[in-house]
């Protein structure tokens, strides 16, 4: 019988688990709620019960496992196992996440950081297609990506390899949370494509339902800018959209120079918006690509969905096998 | 006694030639003017030829070498060991250089473009320290670079990886060569400074030498600009100056939150402005890094100067030790 891979997606509401074969079909996928509470000192002993009572409750055996992988919000330190900063899960100390679950379950445990893992995931089973050579940038309440070249994640020296969403896209743009102006992340995640609503509906006079929200107070989230441009054809929202398209297309031309990799996999909440989205970033995207690049580097939606990571965690204990 | 390595440095004007330890230290180095005529068909044979003298004049034998590693313009394909596109060798079809080395010379041989090798000789022997995670750009007339990540170069899918001189830094700005608006090289190279020269002349009205020169007619060149700023303190010269610093300070920041390299190593001809030019680069760089990347990658000037060349060429040829 084949053995089983197990991924776990640590995030600051859910945590996401799943068993996989080898070759990274899920067989079993469960969840818990995140216990954040007591500086977060709940979270690895619930993991080491839940994965504990799923292999019994699947009358499996430790024996049938290469090995755990899991993802996780934070600085991850990748030989020693430990975790830090990752402050929504209200983690404030150093966690030694490794070997602490290494010991609750028997089983050779390694770990990376969740845009990373979610990159993996993509790359294996999902709009990478298994190639030595992806940029995967996700865009959700931040924006972050996971890089692979030469088949390897990028690093960097200090585990800050992949920052995409702190790439500058707008020298004298928006406030950052990380203090710089003109991130990203400010221009293409969910509170940044708010906050560029918020300013061109502060700007225009013209008739536009998404103006006509903000101006009556109502909450905005990117899906509405998005749903009035594609299904209203909404003015303003499309303005919104096109400025979105601009800056991720800008960004990706710039990380292809840098990488040229096969794909560019656009995944995260706010690429629920699909090709609407997508075909924008394309457009910017040729603009500023050099050359070779723009006829090489193929930009397209991730496809797993929620279960990327998950999947990519489970990659990292393939190495166990070896 | 110890195996010998070749590293060959072709270029436009020379080809460069050196002799090193498997350690990388030079034992001798001499060179080639390059005869481009009849479509650089005489390239190829003049290199065997060099090589074999040389081999025949410091009475070695083959079996001293390890073998033969190159660096060359225009587009290569590692695998077959061929170049394409090397236009300023005046090479219109696709040459295969590693066949006919290899039958010449009957040593192996392995190439790869002339930034790429320039990188992995400052990696090996120059400012990289040997690190595992290190980007280098070079600042000639035009703006090229070689990025090592986890110890390899980035090649990418079309070996487009690692085209600094091509990221976007001014999305309106002056037209490249490649078709595109606002690349670095457009900024930051010794053609981009003498046009940022001009631009700045023309709207100036103050007191300035570079205005004088230039309204006169006179031939600016790169090093001028350098030095009417450094050495004279010319207002005009000054702003330059702070021009090509902010945009290769913007790139490098942009580069080093995709890779957090330990180094940035900044080389090519322009380089030689040295630390005058590289404080201001550092203060843009500060300026639009991401926090973590700004507390660990560091910039530095190229140690190597026109041997990086034949150093990292030499340095293709120790996978033949294996």
């Amino acid at each position: 019988m084949s053995k089983k891979l197990i991924g776990v997606d640590l995030g600051g509401t859910t945590i996401k688990f799943a068993i996989l074969t080898e070759q990274g079909d899920v067989q079993q996928k469960w969840s818990l709620k995140t216990n954040i509470l007591d500086e977060g000192q709940h979270i690895v002993p619930d993991i080491v019960e839940s994965i504990n009572h799923h292999i019994d409750l699947y009358q499996m055996k430790r024996e049938q496992f290469i090995g755990i992988g899991m993802g996780t919000p934070g600085t991850v330190d990748l030989e020693k196992g430990t975790v830090e900063g990752a402050f929504n899960l209200n983690w404030k100390a150093l966690q030694p996440v490794k070997e602490k679950i290494e010991a609750g379950t028997g089983l050779p445990f390694a770990l990376d950081n969740d845009a990373n893992v979610a990159a993996l995931g993509e790359r294996w089973k999902g709009a990478g297609n298994n190639e030595d050579e992806v940029a995967f940038i996700t865009l959700g309440t931040g924006v972050g990506g996971g890089l692979i070249t030469n088949g390897e994640l990028i690093h960097g020296i200090n585990g800050a390899g992949g920052e995409v969403g702190h790439m500058n896209v707008e020298p004298n743009g928006y406030l950052c949370t990380c203090g710089n102006h003109g991130c990203l992340e400010q221009y293409t995640s969910a509170t940044g494509i708010v906050h560029l609503a918020q300013d061109a509906a502060e700007e225009y006079v013209g008739d536009s339902k998404l103006k006509a929200m903000i101006d009556d107070g109502q909450e905005i989230t990117s899906k509405i800018v998005f749903d009035l441009a594609q299904k209203e054809d909404d003015f303003l929202a499309n303005q919104v959209v096109d400025k979105v398209g601009y800056y991720l297309g800008l960004a990706c031309a710039n990380i292809s120079d840098i990488l040229n990799p096969q794909y560019v996999v656009i995944g995260g909440g706010v690429s629920a918006a699909g090709d609407f989205l997508l075909d924008r970033v394309k457009e910017s995207f040729m603009r500023f690509a050099f050359a070779t690049v723009r006829n090489s580097t193929k930009l397209k939606l991730a496809q797993l969905g929620n279960d990327a990571g998950v999947i990519g965690a489970a990659s990292l204990a393939t190495r166990f096998t070896k």
